[in-house]
């Protein structure tokens, strides 16, 4: 691994090269007037008559086949918190690159100057004619939650909030294979996940789906509970799926017990000691980044047989590249109008099945592994 | 020329083939770990906080200083007037790939789902942070004119409406060539615009910065004056440049004497002998879509020395894209903060001075001609 300061510093000197990771294409040939009659006036009337006629069929003569919006607010970037739409500029850029690198899917950065939900709404609303699929990204909680319910009831074209649902899908695929290990059936676990927000709310409702029953989650107060004075309206309905009656108090009356413990909050939260509290053979997933909440090896030496980490410098890394190119490459392929439950249920199978045997340092496939986005794609198609 | 009927055919099937005009490409290398690290998390950290301490250098490490928003709400799409956002696609990519082919600039195509005034504005204000220009595109008069003013004072991008300067800018080029033919001068002549929409009323503002001072206009109701009954705030405003008290009635009226006929509304307008009634040695820009407002031969015989038309099957072919892309290049390697008179009359003398020679039909260089964007480029940078 590249020490993070010399990190930045490479990166902050290939950007400046760069100034941009993507450009735009041009994928008609432009020679001569016959090319520009075609392409353009007077030629191009006949398709935009043929669209106004059925809006249809914009999918089939132009971009919108292919072609999907990463939105920001900038409220949440990485880390960083609300650093601004300017700031988010980099990380949308960067995923857009993944976008066309991985899955062939032409992605395009908007980064909006508005925070405000009903205002963000009706904008995404409004620039969607040409955009085939909504990639939410870095907005933050609760705000997200309203946007990309709304947005999914308004639009014709699938939206998808990778921040919950693209790391919801990568969690639950590893957790699948983490208790092939160690032998564990979901249905009789106990998970802790530590962190209400995006990340955490969509885990949360995921592994529930698929058939977790005891499951207790914390924010920055504690374990969430009936018992709590005020809870947000989300962490309201998860107390619908989460366990009845948790104990009160913070990480440590949590962890007593836990199978399998789930971070998407913060680094540096746990000790070794920590880690002896939980139930035999632990799991736990340390995905806080860019240090996670323990790291891997006192981990290990606190007991726990299995960590993934969000880190691409140990085993095991959750990342949410392993989802997204190939979810948006099936909804695409299958025109689908939104995003199911069941095609984020199928997507977590279809990655975890690409591990034939599961071993204690490979419950996950590689971002490089060429079978991951035609699975996944597969995976969301066949449940459209 | 190709007959418009097989136009359309072979148009039609060139766009269900290629599904877009344009793609994204990557231009950052995502072949291993370590190329992911600088490219997106965690590398691209630092260069989000650079850019969170100050915004302004987005331009140095993202897409923004090379990429321009090409923007429609589809009310006034070629000459098939409101037909949609969904159905202005096609032209806008064609747009966007003449940016990019003639000019190396990112365009990317945004068709807006309201017609509302404000709500354009504000969209388009919320989604201006990736962009470093805004190319405003087939929306219809009058609102466009509130738009595009509204927006320049409130962004610190340029915005250019292409509608209105690239038309007017394109169309001076030629007449001040086609005025040196026929030996006249731009203060001394009588010009007849006819069609008060986007394109009549730039023509005629910036042909009177030009030094016109006796220029006619028409709308569909017969010639401006101020003897009509009620005018638009945009004609109303016209009056103080236009010629103070012309002759009462339609087109016939307004042609006595004239030097040179502008046409930007609607096709098949003027006979053979309307140009009779013109001064000696006159100039007939005849620039309605696909059909011009009398086709160039008939012009001719009815006495018409240069004849310039909007199609590339006749000399003299006045397209916008002879403006827009060079326009643009010059507007962001200048990182122009906005788009002034000065940089359009100094792009029309640019694009006039290629031709040394002026004569009846070459009067405006071709698009094909590889010193049109250098030229217009720099004429646009050298007036920052």
């Amino acid at each position: 691994m590249i020490p993070q300061g010399n990190l930045s510093k490479q990166s902050l000197s290939l950007h400046r090269k760069l100034r941009g990771k993507i450009e735009t294409k041009v994928k008609a040939r432009l020679a001569n007037a016959r090319d520009l009659a075609l392409t353009y006036t007077p030629g191009v009337a006949a398709v935009s008559k043929s669209i106004a006629k059925n809006c249809e069929r914009a999918y089939k003569y132009t971009i919108k086949n292919n072609t999907v919006a990463v939105i920001t607010d900038g409220s949440a970037v990485l880390g960083l918190g609300n650093a601004g739409p300017e700031a988010a500029i980099p990380v949308m850029e960067g995923k857009c690159a993944i976008f066309k690198n991985f899955a062939q899917v032409n992605a395009f950065p908007i980064c909006l100057k508005t925070q405000n939900t009903s205002e963000i709404i009706k904008i995404i609303k409004n620039i969607s004619p040409i955009f085939g699929g909504i990639n939410l990204e870095d907005i933050s909680a609760p705000r997200c939650f309203e946007i990309e319910k709304r947005l999914s009831q308004k639009l014709n074209i699938p939206v998808f909030h990778d921040d919950q649902h693209g790391t919801a899908i990568v969690v639950l695929a590893g957790v699948i294979n983490a208790l092939k290990v160690v032998k564990k059936r979901i249905k009789r676990i106990k998970a802790v996940i530590n962190g209400a927000g995006a990340a955490g709310y969509a885990i949360a409702k995921l592994m529930h789906q698929m058939g977790a029953n005891n499951i207790v989650m914390l924010d920055s107060k504690g374990i969430i509970s009936r018992k709590r004075d005020y809870l947000y309206p989300h962490k309201k309905k998860l107390l619908k799926i989460l366990a009845k009656n948790p104990a009160q108090g913070k990480i440590k009356e949590a962890l007593k017990g836990a199978d399998i413990f789930i971070g998407v909050s913060k680094g540096n939260l746990l000790k070794q000691g920590d880690i002896k509290i939980m139930n035999g053979k632990p799991i736990v997933f340390a995905l806080a980044n860019p240090e996670p909440e323990i790291m891997p090896d006192l981990a290990k030496r606190g007991g726990a047989v299995i960590v993934a980490t969000g880190r691409s410098d140990f085993p095991n890394q959750i990342n949410n590249a392993l989802v997204f190119p190939g979810f948006f490459r099936g909804l695409l392929d299958a025109r689908a109008a939104r995003v199911t439950d069941q095609m984020k249920l199928s997507a977590a199978r279809a990655l975890a099945d690409l591990i034939k045997k599961p071993s204690l340092n490979n419950i996950i496939p590689s971002i490089f592994d060429r079978r991951v986005v035609p699975s996944v794609a597969g995976a969301v198609k066949a449940q459209r």
